[in-house]
């Protein structure tokens, strides 16, 4: 959020810098727009054959151009979705801004539901399959850990040593287990025992125990902390048995037994867990997670809309996206309201954002919600047209249904997720909730995994992919400077997250993510 | 804080379970106290020889019995301090409970300094020394650690990378660096760029910079995270050289790049890290963090009271002794402001306190300041009582100054640094502060440690110490079951403290704690 103004001034920079003449002049976001995106900038009179278009103002990079007349009220679309309305007459290659378009009343009318379309399923029979695991619940996994998790820091260094007593070597005797992944984070103890904070860390220690990535959990605990090992057994009635286990460092005996007898645990899950095949399964198993970190000017234009264009297949192949970051479609409600598929959901979307008022509020902050004048610079003209930027890796189709933080997610469809925009503590909910594949795309170059689920890095530009090549998944800056269509870019990654939940590896399991990257989200006072 | 109330109920009941009857029915914590504690129930009738005294109630196992005489309004005095006041007269050998003894007007009146008695120091010649690493900035060192420090969660794993790649092999050419170590952390981004917050984490980072401890630190940062590098530069004023140095991710080009980069930053800065040699200094170079964690009814009868011996001897021979902790000592700040120095080291105090009821108040917690029914049952009389269980580790000198969170301590003598309970977390808090050693009181037994500085366990009963002694350093059960004095046992824990710094190793360096304990506190709303 506060990213924002920078991102966008060096946006145009950047835009304005690229001067490779064969690029192509403008992007159409998605085929229902009446605006096209300028990819650099284009003078007034420049004729553009490749979109049957003459300028007929400046346009600077980044902002819009009417690819077609607009009358005075009528819907402004940029990503097959409303940015505003016009204020006068707009006739075809004006430019679109600030001066010509405007909210008007929309900015306070949630019209829950009246851009909800019914799904168009793609038939059973033409879906699209991966190679999963399917579990003896049915849930379907895309890799197959062995997860040691903690209630709290002071078992931290103890699930480690367990975990890294599982090198290559000592998994050689199992080939299907992907590997033993230790979870340590920051807090646990120090903190109410009961209340949000309290709710939230539960809620996702036991989305990662419930999540088919892994075969087995085992959960090991100090003895004296505040989030009992008993307490969380208790409210999600646990039992121990070959996916699960628990343990206290105290009743152990100290840190060297504990260590030893967490390997003798997770040893004991191994050759259960070592059974897991692969098999066809139908896309609809997918749970995609939606992220964008190290945001830029472009990733509005290339690798979030591409996104979007995946997650509007996946859902017709029946699959589960998950959009979250609560801070980044701030203001922009109003665009998910009217797609969601009763007002019950749509309210749903609503108090989570009061919430994020008031935690914002108490907590010295403020949620912006107009665009800035370095946004405005860049080309957004209003907020919903700025949120959108994030929003568009969430496609078109309608909000199934809007989630807490780590609440597990049953699909299938495009649903939210509230959680910060914090990419490690966004991402850690969102796997919480059961994503079994996540969707990262990055403009600056982020570098981040998140065991026990592949994640894929969609680069917005061709420089920072060319840069970071080895940790860049696919490059979505084609749709910038070699006229790659969003639809065309959108199937390359519905194709590269079928292969990677069949196995394939990501870039950032390449280089061994995601042993750091577990951060639940701390709410409350550190006592 | 939350702790106590089972705590205590609990204590009651191993107490009544031990029946040893060679262990010593009563303790005396400081030689100005006219109560004693009853290490288990005593008998009316019963006659205690040790101590010339014959019991005239039932003192139930952690109550008081009077010492002495004591005459309506006269202060009732426990760890040498005032714990409350006779509401009656009472005779030697009575029970002192709520029903003889109270608060009275105490509760409210600071009296700023009242009870800062002038440090009684040791003559210089007297004084003790341990072998140190005198820094070229005069600082003085207990180890020689090169830190690799993160500015964000998303930097973690490139910085785990690098601090991996110097494992014992890769140091075998460099004898004095005790290790190269990582400092991971699950925040960074997703806050505000300034305020409170960022300040405490700049703060904490910077801390850790300086402190002696490292030879050298390297600083990793993605690139694009709210806490920037060059920030962080800027404000402190810092200058790439042999012993600091930092990168970007994005600028070495990803992650493989960034780790090779990192590595050869840390090969560079061996060579000068390993030319640190011990030599004698004195003990006043000791800035001693005082910690519990993992707390029983013991720890306010033999562990930390025997800590608070040490504590006062350390101050006495010129070192510093950081207590903390503030929810711990809520309700009796009282008994720090008349310790203080001066009022306005008071007053600091207070506007701490001040500010934690706003912070348990926003986030929609509350400061407890009533000893609770089970509190009572356990044998706490008075708020300031319990609260001196764990204030005890600060011993009974004058306090010199107060701190914030992770701010530079100067010392010499008894000061308090603010600070959450929550043990990993004020841990940090002091080391980034300057801590050189950490004195770590434990019932439940608490594994843990907080590298660049070794840290000490006190158990304070001998069955947690025979069921963890690989964990714990020390033994203070000896209090109570072999009659060992606090002043002698708080000589044992003062001869450890120096030995420890001189270099001697910890049971948590043995078990190669620290580098999972790095938690920063964190405030404010995740975005
Ligand atoms: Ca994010
Ligand atoms: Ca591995
Ligand atoms: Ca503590
Ligand atoms: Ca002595
Ligand atoms: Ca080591």
């Amino acid at each position: 959020m506060t990213h924002a103004d920078a991102d966008v001034a060096e946006a145009e920079q950047q835009a304005d810098a690229q001067t490779v003449t064969t690029t192509p002049a403008v992007v159409r976001l998605n085929p229902d727009d009446n605006v096209l995106v300028a990819a650099r900038r284009v003078t007034a009179g420049t004729e553009l054959p490749s979109v049957g278009l003459k300028c007929r103002d400046d346009i600077p990079a980044g902002h819009k151009v009417a690819a077609r007349a607009v009358a005075e009220g009528e819907a402004v679309r940029k990503y097959g979705q409303i940015i505003g309305f016009a204020t006068q007459d707009i006739a075809e290659g004006q430019h679109v801004h600030s001066h010509n378009c405007g909210m008007g009343d929309f900015e306070r009318d949630y019209d829950h539901g009246v851009e909800a379309r019914p799904t168009e399923y793609v038939p059973e029979p033409q879906r699209a399959t991966f190679q999963g695991i399917v579990r003896p619940d049915g849930q379907v996994a895309t890799r197959n850990y062995i997860g040691v998790l903690t209630t709290v820091n002071c078992s931290a260094t103890v699930a480690r040593a367990v975990a890294s007593a599982f090198n290559d070597a000592a998994l050689e005797a199992y080939p299907n287990v992907d590997g033993v992944v230790a979870f340590a984070h920051g807090t646990g103890c120090g903190m109410a025992g009961s209340g949000e904070g309290m709710e939230l860390l539960q809620r996702t220690l036991h989305g990662y125990m419930m999540h088919p990535n892994f075969a087995g959990v085992l959960l090991i605990g100090l003895g004296c902390e505040m989030n009992q090992i008993s307490r969380i057994v208790e409210r999600f009635g646990l039992e121990r048995g070959n996916s699960f286990d628990y343990m206290k460092i105290q009743e152990a005996g100290g840190t060297r037994a504990a260590i030893q007898d967490g390997v003798e645990r997770v040893k004991a899950m191994l050759p259960a867990a070592n059974e897991a095949t692969r098999q066809p399964v139908p896309a609809s198993q997918i749970k995609l997670a939606l992220q964008c970190g190290g945001s830029d000017g472009y990733s509005g234009i290339t690798a979030n809309p591409a996104l979007g264009a995946a997650v509007d297949k996946l859902v017709r192949h029946g699959g589960t996206a998950i959009l979250s970051e609560t801070p980044e479609i701030y203001g922009a409600e109003h665009l998910l309201t009217r797609r969601a598929v009763s007002r019950e959901v749509g309210e749903k979307l609503l108090e989570r954002i009061r919430w994020w008022e008031d935690y914002t509020a108490r907590n010295s902050g403020t949620m912006d919600n107009n665009p800035s004048p370095g946004n405005k610079e860049g080309g957004l003209t209003t907020i919903l047209e700025k949120s959108l930027g994030a929003a568009a890796k969430g496609g078109t189709t309608r909000l199934e249904n809007v989630y807490g933080y780590a609440e597990p997610i049953e699909g299938p469809g495009f649903v939210f997720m509230d959680s910060p925009g914090y990419d490690p503590c966004s991402v850690t909910g969102q796997i919480a909730s059961g994503a079994n594949v996540v969707c990262f795309t990055t403009g600056r170059g982020s570098v981040s995994g998140f065991k026990p689920s592949p994640s894929l890095k969609l680069c917005t530009n061709s420089t920072t992919y060319q840069r970071m090549s080895e940790d860049m998944d696919i490059n979505c800056g084609p749709v910038l400077d070699e006229g790659v269509s969003v639809e065309e870019m959108g199937d390359r990654i519905f194709d590269l997250v079928l292969r990677t939940a069949s196995g394939e590896q990501s870039c950032s399991e390449a280089l061994d993510f995601g042993d750091n990257e577990f951060v639940p989200w701390q709410i409350g006072a550190v006592m």
